[in-house]
């Protein structure tokens, strides 16, 4: 298997130089921005590209399942923010994972405090801040930020890192400038929520924010000690949408196939539906959304202006041009972290080179 | 672990009971109608349920993709149709397989003819036709169905099996009564095409159909010799929104943990998201869609009437309404062939009791 034109279709293509120049940018971004990188990795579930955003700098990685962080703690990673609200079913599997590796928890309400104490492990814990996303997270206006704060920094058992936040509306867009925006206000809720904290008697080691769109339009992160922002590794059509990067930035495509043209139907068929792509809308308002955009030179990362995939069925894309049986399309997903979970190996390569298989640890 | 209590969450559940009346009864509507079964298998890609497939009496299976072709057939299913236009990069793995088992393949264009002769093997070929879903398939109305027909049957190796299609457009709705139409459409324009062709001196050995919807709604098919229907295994919202079930004969649901619950924010967060449920958004027209229904009483089959999942990132799923951190919910997904592919194994429950554990075949 030596080029890209022997791979069998549907494939998830993994372009190293892109991967390498994306996670380069980060880390001198997150340096230059006096922040510790800590990357997710649900973006990439992928043991190789964890190993690469370590060598570069990264402190730690970013999870969002026990799965997740097994696989990687599995491979010498010894130091994990799951960074989702604790399961309480899933307490003993924390504690077990938690005898092997540093884990570090997060939690925003009482009841998840009292779980974990109810362990009398001493637990690293994060709290989850809500700084306007509105999904999860404490109010940082509320009076319970200051009890819930003091409540794991006095546990007798409980290990406080401090104060935790993502901002998922930084990809409500339309514009770069918004994204900026949503990651200044970020920053500021974050920073200020520290300062009331110390100034009540809280101390706050950490204070940790990160989204890829912040991360790229954000200026400074003055008080903030560490950033987890995830998709950059990869981009996608989404982060192309909103400003975060161009076509030539992102690093997951997927190969597909021409399976059925019919004379005179003006659209075709490809062989990646929704258990290749994903059947996130992204974030555009078109209607209907584009599934999936079409390269027309990936080197140069232009993309085909009249053809994209606009709908999908569970192993059927349907493209909205006719190209003949056999022809093969490399398309930009909307999401690249649930393109990804739809496979179990990215075909590694340098421009048209397969060069390695790595494989995602998407278990669960 | 005894009862789904205490399953660590998120979890895919398989009702078992459910399921078998569900197989039961489309092997006698099947039967009644006087037609084989040919079940597609991409819905539960599990090797148990093909065997209790077979054991009522399927006629082999069928498959969307050549791994679940391959899993299926390393557990001794030996005549497995793949229901997709040839992917010409994977004659190779075609021709290997077909020196196994009896693989019937599905072409629409004069080129996958071409493909398949040069492997000068005696391959078994279904030429797909479109009634009118207009995704693949040649228009029965076109001179090149006939031309196609007869090229299939004139190859000196090929084996014509028939013509075959699939009334994807069933699903279109809003109800029952409309995917019966389709249905008849579908019936008719295949049973009318088999005779002119027929009439043309080409052989028409199979005349192969086959949706859920369809056959649940259809009264006779007449002049049909095989159906491929899938979902009835385990339904899900959408099958129950056009009228094909209710609640109570959806076999496939996901558990999940209520992760947070901020007071007054009206909503709660979940364990389930895009990649436990997928991100379908379903048939519905409600702006926005429904990502999951949520069981009040899953023996019962009654669903709340005032709480859903409204909205899915990739972990985590937004709840319509404040539930306690530490509840669990029982969910119904809009499309269960989507949101099997999201996990590796069932837990296969009767009633509340956890009585196995079988593999998902996600491969790819």
């Amino acid at each position: 298997m030596n080029t890209i034109h022997e791979l069998p279709t549907p494939a998830l293509l993994l372009d190293l130089d892109v991967l390498e120049r994306n996670l380069e940018q980060m880390q001198a971004k997150a340096d230059r921005l006096g922040v510790a990188l800590r990357p997710h990795i649900k973006t990439h579930k992928c043991i190789e590209v964890g190993e690469r955003q370590r060598a570069l700098g990264a402190k730690g990685i970013t999870v969002s399942t026990l799965p997740e962080a097994r696989a990687f703690a599995d491979h010498g990673f010894d130091d994990i923010t799951w960074a989702f609200p604790l399961i309480f079913v899933r307490l003993e599997e924390v504690v077990e994972l938690a005898e092997h590796i540093t884990l570090r928890l997060v939690v925003d309400s009482a009841e998840a405090v009292r779980e974990l104490e109810r362990t009398r492990r001493p637990l690293h814990v994060w709290l989850k801040v809500d700084c306007g996303y509105h999904r999860a997270g404490v109010d940082p206006e509320s009076p319970r930020v200051t009890e819930l704060a003091r409540a794991i920094h006095e546990s007798s058992t409980l290990e406080f890192d401090g104060i935790l936040t993502h901002a998922g509306h930084s990809y409500d867009g339309p514009t770069r400038r918004d994204s900026a925006a949503v990651a200044v206000r970020e920053r500021d809720v974050m920073v200020e929520l520290a300062e009331r904290l110390r100034a009540d008697g809280v101390p706050v080691p950490g204070v940790s924010v990160g989204s890829t769109p912040g991360m790229h339009a954000v200026d400074h992160l003055d008080g903030v000690t560490e950033a987890r922002p995830g998709n950059y590794a990869f981009h996608d059509y989404t982060q192309v949408l909103i400003g975060s990067c161009t076509p030539r930035d992102c690093a997951a495509t997927v190969l597909a196939s021409v399976v059925s043209s019919q004379p005179g139907a003006g659209h075709c068929v490809i062989d990646a539906g929704a258990l290749a792509l994903s059947k996130d809308p992204g974030p555009g308002d078109a209607e209907p959304a584009s599934m999936g955009e079409i390269y027309d030179d990936y080197a140069a990362g232009t993309l085909r202006p009249d053809t994209r995939v606009v709908s999908l069925s569970q192993e059927h894309g349907k493209v909205s041009r006719a190209l003949p049986v056999g022809a093969r399309v490399r398309i930009l997903p909307n999401h690249s972290c649930l393109t990804v979970a739809c496979f179990d190996a990215y075909h590694v390569v340098r421009g048209e080179r397969v060069v390695d298989r790595w494989k995602v640890w998407r278990d669960r």
